[in-house]
């Protein structure tokens, strides 16, 4: 286990669809950046070529064959496995913040309470990757409300056609993980504007 | 766990490059269908179309990025979730025998053995497949043999590349393997002739 103490901050940022994440993570960089940090942003799926590759995958899959929850739970954590040493830590080796859209909760969310997969196996992975985040924003906002914004978007990728019983599952999940994990997973109401979340956000950084 | 005893034989072939599982496949295969039975082919990686996206991720990453070791354990088993369900299991139900060039010994081998990955984990992976070969031919041969074959072929992929060191730990996996599973994984002198592999290993199908 890397200590991410003796670096800059990794902060990930969790929630279901619609939930405003991506907004949020711009507007917090900019305010990073403005006070002359160096900030790397990042995503998952994905974030180096090959952890693309497999993000492409994962998104389209299913136009083929039923891809299975084991499958999909597997591809993600070979996206992080890559994602990690070839981007994240490297990152905050040089003294950068890191802000990742969704990391190993979203796994415990959508894979485990989502698809059901065995979330003892989920931790067994989890355990392999070499970074905990310092914190963790959970953009919390009712399912419809989540998916009604997510619908004005031109394309929904294979997770965001799920069903809204699919949503209540993780949206439950992230409402656990925030209980048990209360020291790192931050709640915060996303249905606030964007001015709003990101002064929350920043009380909890505290910079 | 499926219980495979009560379906046809499920048998995987294992070996360092060049010791001629692609061959016996094919005429063990050729044996079997001209005593009637039903037989499927298959590989890991790959078996469907996702899990041969997977492929050449696997044997062409390196162009872009150096792929962890983690990446690549982790990119194998989600392969060989889908195969197993969409072709392996299957098959099986439908009562044909399979025959399956590399399955999880392979794992052990190359990413164990060969890249060093945490075999504790690697059993973790294991123990989520739903299957077990009832048979594991291990077609062993000195590594230098082994490459000199290989490099008769066209193009030599990203673990074709490999140096002897890398095949050394992988055959001595593969010895360890045999030893310690005994009752499941047969080791073949692959230095003998084709004709004298496949009479060695039916003599242990003993149809």
């Amino acid at each position: 286990m890397v200590d991410s103490s003796q670096y800059a901050r990794f902060i990930s940022f969790e929630g279901t669809e619609g939930a405003g994440k991506s907004s949020l993570i711009v507007a917090l960089a900019d305010y990073l950046r403005a006070r002359g940090e160096a900030v790397t942003v990042t995503r998952e799926p994905g974030g180096t070529p090959l952890a693309e590759s497999i993000r492409a995958l994962l998104l389209s899959a299913g136009a083929q064959e039923a891809i299975t929850p084991q499958t999909e739970l597997l591809l993600m954590f070979a996206a992080r496995a890559q994602h990690v040493a070839q981007v994240i830590l490297p990152a905050l080796e040089r003294g950068d913040w890191v802000l990742c859209d969704r990391f190993t909760d979203s796994s415990l969310a959508y894979q485990g309470a989502g698809r059901g997969v065995d979330a003892v196996f989920i931790q067994q992975l989890i355990a392999q990757v070499p970074i905990v985040p310092n914190l963790t924003f959970w953009l919390d906002l009712p399912v419809e409300l989540g998916m009604q914004r997510a619908q004005k978007r031109s394309h929904l990728d294979r997770f965001e056609q799920e069903k809204t019983e699919f949503f209540e599952r993780v949206r439950q999940q992230y409402a656990r993980l925030a209980k048990q994990y209360s020291d790192r997973i931050k709640p915060v109401d996303a249905t606030q504007t964007p001015e709003q979340v990101l002064s929350q956000v920043l009380d909890y950084i505290n910079l």
